[in-house]
């Protein structure tokens, strides 16, 4: 990249643990990838001052902000990127899209479907005048996943004929964890199903190119109460002797059946003991299969079955060829990446979609979706597993 | 085994494959087993003799007879194995158990869940004069499936949270592989479901001691017509022109409630391109998991939450040391296992329960169990995924 | 096999762990292959009547004898398995050719050279008239390395570049556990080099299609003295406070090289913790790579440098389809064999080339090749690991 | 890391793949890591004024310079980072120490053994000083080798008793692939051996917590020649007709005798067909094992033979909780990290020593040690294998 690429100013709004992921994705980016703009992060956005100048001096933004209404109406801030929590994503994008700023925005999408809508719209508005929007659900971006989906694009597993995906962690096997706001309805809005479970539902229609049209689920909660922290009585951390009711699911379970009529098995899940982050899908084609594994993310499992029968089997494909996606910005063949990379490519992608003039993906519409299916799979959940269907505006389809 | 222990002399009706399975778990137990009574390989029953005389030659049975009537009458028959196609289980098992004979069926136990039940009191009227019926379920007497079912029975991964399993397979893939009688449902009964499914769920309730309660499914036939193979017209397997109609499930999916609540999903499928035999169960729970697949049968993958933190990981277990199940009679620590010796698992298990008078499990009522289970997935897809219960006899539950 | 199939009446002398795996072989193979003759198992001998009386009732042989002499000499005895210790190899090898018996023979082939020599030259002279000698190398039978030999043979990884072999146990990690005879250079001959290593050195071997020309080691006792058991005075199995000397090796390593020129590296060792029974070969070509392992002896590890660059990696093939070889006269595909299943292929291999007149391999002059490298490691090993060269017989290398 | 955080400003000579590396780790440990000190990245050294301005303006580096000997002089240098190729390591590195700049000097300390003396003798006397000198063997900071030392350290395996080390890349398999520096002695110094081999050498004696004191090795030269690239006749990487002489060993194997007696392998190659970048290393003990592949950089292999023999076995550790070295500065637990963070992980405990004024590891006399057992294999290999001591002073082992 050279002195004279012109900027690209970035405000961003929160600083949770998504910001840390962010902030490592705007900073990385241009230091591998030559990129048309030049990303600069100009102001970081919170409630809190001091919190918000602690964070930027450890995350390197240039400026700090309380106030995000004023930052967005800046003429000199290009992008504004949202890391809040989910029930404030759709007021910031919609006045930042209708400000004329692109706008990056951390999945889930919003808290509601309406809001998701809404969101949708004004990107589709904005769109029109070359304002871009995209939402971050960044494990597409991982190599191996895009490389899944590459292979599953040039027909290499053919038909695709069955799907399964999940998402497995198990930071609540024990009964005693105390109680967080993640596991309040009322703030996080929903549990695994939301959290996760959405990471799986995009992962599985990006690799294996085909959407949901409809599912029937099972939601549960496997713990109903657990230790209330005594922090609001002035002591860190120790669990109390009282009790807080858990009103978010602890465990997802859902099929669907895709547009294409293919069906798929679903898993969300907060109790799996000894899976950390074990996001899976398998997609089985006609002619072969592909396999992901976020636990061994710089690895592809590829299952060909036109090769010769007795040299068949799963290859175990080490995602670090300069011949694999973004993989040739990095380090030599060979050399891993981490967690993080995702975020690098996100910057990158976003970055030249703006350039260029070009949607990103997974665009506002493909956010919008994911939450539709999350909707119907606790709309199903309620209806004693009836299959429901997600509803399609034929406008969003061809976003 | 001493040469004056006394015989127990067996017939065996019908000679496919798991009639080559079942004969060599007669022949083979008693060389490594010292067991307290000696099984002999008396008759063979087949309705060809010329065939049944073939295969008794080839797998070294004393005896034929083409009339399985005749055969459970004899004074010299103590045992009558089962390894005939489903449909005529209940009316062989029935007579056989009747005229006083200890009956071994290889599974499904039959084709409805009305003989099923048949035959489940058919062998608790036996029981009562001390004859025993077991039905087939021979990969629970895969070392490393009993050593899952032991350390969940000890505690060893706390409260049960939860079940998956799946039995995956693929030689359905091609569209282009023909018709063969398993794909029709008046004579298989059933497709994907029944055949491979009912073992999943087998094992899963063997392993977590638990019970399905209720169901909520979904099947597919995703290739509904196959080429007709020629061999009705004299021509030797050559695919014809022609094409059949699939009338069975290619795949099946379903959730289940177990009795103590515990939620478990399901899979059974034809389609999994590279999955060859891929019977898996994982049991999550409050302080632990197990994990077994079947295409890796001398290992169990086993998470111990209780352990320090810094070394918790899945342990793969090698389940070919002298301390685990059924070890000890083979090879020295180290020597591995293959498929057949659940066989003379079996073998070995049922003459101890018949020396002993002990009822052998699983039982003829377990059988029924799962039957009921596979026509409750059954129904709830043909009602669009309902959830539906499982009958149970209070009196079954017991056995 | 047909009832009309002429015998082949064998007497097994030696009836430890080996004559288990032995008689299993004997006993299965006819079951499942279809042999050109029909072998029997005629005579067990052993010196204690008493004892080989037990095992050939519990192993299924027909007689019993203790002077094996005037067993090889009986004319109803067509083939002589030898599964004694090392040292009494040689004179009863020997001596049954020389009375006309084909004779099988367990690995090692003897205790030393000179005996390896003078049975590789009876066996030569016993050829001449049609009967035949094999060494028991079985590993070669697993069909995973059997193929491993075939993609190696057909070119499949290009020209052979590097080879590594290692076989690696851990059962005298503890340096607790007592001594035995097997750490008894006068009774074992050698420790882990000859015990373990022997079998690394013929599989890298077989499947490489290539032979050690030269070697240069390194042994070590790791543990030199250990309890001695209290046996000797009536007392059961208890570890006494006196301690024995080990003298044999715990660890051999050494480096070969080959007679085209290729390095390769071996290990055998019996204080890797945690490696039961690990024999690995992996040998790299120009244009891939297959990697063995015994511990997970239904795969075979195959890397196919040919292929697109973003596919490639190492294939995880599960031999266990008819294609692979003996995998057809088992079960269906997808089910898998144990340790015990070479020693059924080994009968069917040493039959068949019985009945066609042609030499078994690994012939006696393999297993003197083998011998061969085992004393020259152990003289490079006393010789400060200089390079050392393997003798050998042009008439052996055409054998 | 506060804004009141005094400044450490850093100069880094050179600026090939390791100046992308060693850039990375200075700009992101103080984004992640409460340091100390803030590394500031100041000056960027290269020959050429137009490359290092293009390598300065990529990854953000405030200035350039042309003439390393005027930028150690500058009072406002605190740090020397040097990732020049090591011919030129021990002039900057010693005339970096004498000004008084602590220096960072990549992998291997130098060319030679008489090199890296002088620069350990120049860090002695600088330390006296305050000031620090590392070399980057930057794989001791990949959490799962650490926590694979601290494993070891904390008597978790007991008393080691085999050592396995190997590094194998296979970028030379195709003996097409043309001529590089890299394989010409004369600029290269090693092939193998010194490129790899020494990572193999420093992480075996790492994790181990023992030092080699003898060697005997072989070096081999699998393809002698190769093309030439046509480049110098100004054709852009086309590969001539020509071939040049490879001078450096493609393969090393070598024994290493530890100081406490123990017996290693350890194996570099670039000939090992399918493994990319795969850097392992075994450690036996008399109560456990562990196994680190860089391939699986996220995982660590142990084997505890303390736990109940029948759920003894190799546990995956994910090294990604927070508990794990240097992990609770990233993500959240479950999140993956990459070849890169050794180089921030490296950052991080170069500031902190400087900081805290305590020696460093691995220190130069480290380094020094690893190339005194490099010299000792060539001469070794030089010798036939002979058995080669490794000097030692005692001074630089109390380092």
């Amino acid at each position: 990249m050279s002195r004279d690429t012109a900027p690209l100013r970035v405000a961003m709004i929160g600083h949770g643990f998504m910001g840390a992921a962010h902030s490592q994705g705007w900073r990385t980016a241009p230091r591998f990838f030559d990129l048309p703009l030049r990303p600069e992060m100009q102001v970081l956005v919170g409630r809190s001052a001091e919190a918000v100048r602690a964070a930027a001096d450890t995350w390197g933004w240039a400026e700090t902000a309380t106030d995000w209404r004023s930052v967005i109406e800046r003429d000199d801030i290009d992008v504004v990127d949202i890391v809040t929590p989910g029930d404030s994503h759709a007021e910031i994008a919609i006045a930042a899209l209708n400000a004329g700023k692109h706008v990056l925005c951390e999945k889930p999408l919003a808290n509601s479907v309406d809001e998701a809508k809404a969101m949708t719209d004004a990107a589709a508005r904005a769109a029109d005048s070359g304002v871009m929007a995209m939402v971050g659900f960044t494990y597409r971006r991982v190599p191996a996943a895009t490389l899944a989906r590459d292979l599953v694009a040039a027909g290499r597993i053919g038909e695709v004929r069955q799907i399964r995906a999940s998402y497995r962690q198990d930071w609540l096997s024990d009964a005693d964890s105390p109680m967080t706001w993640r596991l309040d309805k009322a703030r996080a809005g929903s549990g695994a199903l939301g959290d996760i479970g959405a990471h799986a539902i995009d992962l599985a229609q990006f690799i294996s190119g085909q959407r949901i049209a409809a599912v029937s689920g099972v939601l549960q909660t496997i713990v109903g109460e657990r230790p209330l922290l005594a922090e609001s009585r002035g002591l860190s951390g120790t669990a109390s002797t009282e009790r807080g009711t858990v009103t978010v699911d602890d465990l997802a379970l859902f099929s669907a059946r895709f547009e294409s009529g293919v069906l798929g098995s679903f898993e969300a899940s907060r109790f799996a003991s000894g899976r950390k982050n074990s996001l899976r899908v398998e997609i089985s084609g006609s002619t072969g299969a592909v396999a992901f594994d976020l636990e061994d993310l710089n690895s592809l499992q590829f299952f060909d079955a036109t090769a010769p029968i007795e040299t068949q089997g799963f290859t175990r494909i080490l995602v670090t060829e300069p011949e694999h996606p973004y993989v040739a910005a990095w380090w030599p063949a060979g050399h891993t990446l981490g967690y993080e990379h995702g975020f690098s490519h996100q910057a990158k992608d976003f970055v030249e979609a703006i350039s260029s003039k070009t949607q990103p993906r997974p665009s506002f519409a493909d956010g919008l979706q994911v939450q539709r299916v999350l909707a119907s799979v606790e709309s199903s959940a309620a209806d004693g597993s009836a299959w429901t269907t997600i509803d399609t505006d034929q406008k969003e389809v061809r976003s």
